[in-house]
């Protein structure tokens, strides 16, 4: 089913009659295709779905685009991104041609799914936003995090799910929260994994997340249960190079205060109602996609 | 009729319920409002017809956004660019979040009105790839430069023009072509301008557009009119600041071949054919609109 998707994305690029486009297009790495997996799993293999699949993945490598823009990132998947070799007036462009693109052809689905995924996109145009905002200072505001984690990475999780559960008829209601709960806990294990993931260049943790000032649910965490000395100690290493000592202490910090277990179970929590969820519908694929996502260590 | 358009456009922003893209949305600058004007000129000041025109504003917005991070420019309308304020990453954010809303709105309108803009929008966006990609280096095919600023500029006026006479169940052929021919002569006299207009700090026409790469019309019916030697030394002073003596020599030429004026009478052979599209109609507005264009000197 993936490779008709493929094949409708290639086919969208190729009615755009522009060589250059479909060469960029063909540099972009294909990746896990989440959002795909979930809509064709919920709605089908038949055209429609198909064209939704295609249409929302071309919108995520699109918010991709300018997310590697904004964030200065300079790898994609293990591969240099657009924005690293052609520089970012190209991957901005790049972004927009896919997201007009993905536009016009939603707009001949379903208006309901139209809206749907459109509205997504806003949340997570608003998201990317907050992300950068939020960034500025040290921020330890819980609610801020989630909110922007759910518009920046589950909100078109969410509307992928539900969307192909109002095409096939569905109770589209589970199906958004199956994707939204799959989105947050995602983003969380993300993030986690900046904290616990051994770097192959340092041999420990790189924690680039803190660095680029973003302060992550473990630190928001950690600074909840740190010491006021320690508090004032954390909060000064924001958004800078920390010396080895430095992060040492930090992940020393980390695993005292337990944080990767408490970050970790919070996300497993999400991840069990969503497969609750998809047990109560017989899902048994959408099951296994969240069940694959708690089922090995961080 | 534009208040009603203004206060629309107001209540998407506001919709959004984010005090810093509000704040942002504010400083941009409004504009003459041309689409708009487009829009409730041929279909009226019902909600439908305010909708419309408030989408196409803030999709037009997004894309000087997008636009001006894209040409470097630190200018819009006599006031700083937003990538000037604020850098190019929240030009890029602002832009795609009225983009995303723009479309979200469209989704709830007419699906044929949704289809004719965002279809033009692909047509600006890969627009916007081509005049960077054409100026990489001389170009003087016409043919190219003519499909690049229908896409950048006359593609979204030509879908305001016919998505209204489709909102009005008018004749929509003709007001495409009437939105078409005005955006491609805007383009044209706007390229123009850049060679006769004096500009305030050099007391003569600046040639920014040849400096940065962009061999518009006038270079191209020039390059066609020089003598083999002089087209070498055009070509040499492409994409250069020029001395004095150089842009003085450019100007001379320009002069000597007519080139203002050839340019100006092509320009116009798009106009009175709009102009008499809309007479018509009895459309006294639109012709009004159109005439204003080429009365006046360039």
């Amino acid at each position: 089913m993936l490779n008709k998707v493929e094949l409708k994305i290639e086919q969208y690029i190729v009615s755009l009659e522009h060589a250059e486009i479909y060469r960029l297009y063909k540099m972009l790495p294909v990746g896990k295709r989440l959002r795909a997996k979930l809509i064709t799993y919920i709605a089908g293999g038949d055209l429609e779905s198909i064209k939704l699949a295609a249409i929302v993945e071309m919108i995520h490598a699109a918010s991709l685009l300018h997310d590697d823009v904004i964030d200065d990132a300079t790898v994609r998947r293990g591969r240099d991104s657009i924005n690293a070799i052609y520089g970012n007036k190209t991957a901005i462009m790049l972004g927009d041609i896919l997201y007009s693109k993905g536009f016009n052809e939603l707009t001949k689905l379903d208006s309901k799914i139209a809206d749907v995924i459109s509205d997504a996109v806003i949340k997570l145009s608003i998201g990317e936003l907050d992300d950068v905002n939020i960034s500025k200072s040290f921020c330890i505001d819980k609610d801020q995090y989630i909110k922007m984690i759910y518009g920046k990475t589950a909100s078109l999780m969410e509307a992928s799910a539900s969307s192909a559960a109002i095409l096939a008829g569905k109770v589209y209601e589970k199906y958004a929260i199956y994707g939204k709960n799959l989105g947050i806990a995602f983003q969380m294990i993300d993030d986690l994994l900046d904290i616990t993931a051994t770097s192959d260049t340092l041999g420990k943790p790189a924690l680039h997340d803190f660095k680029e000032g973003k302060t992550t649910l473990p630190y928001i965490y950690l600074y909840e249960l740190l010491d006021d000395k320690d508090k004032i100690k954390l909060k000064n290493m924001h958004k800078k190079t920390l010396t080895a000592s430095e992060s040492s202490w930090v992940l020393e910090q980390m695993s005292n205060h337990n944080i990767p277990t408490i970050c970790y179970n919070e996300a497993k929590v999400l991840v069990l109602e969503a497969m609750e969820l998809m047990r109560e519908e017989d899902e048994e694929k959408l099951y296994m996609i969240a069940n694959e996502m708690i089922d090995r260590e961080y």
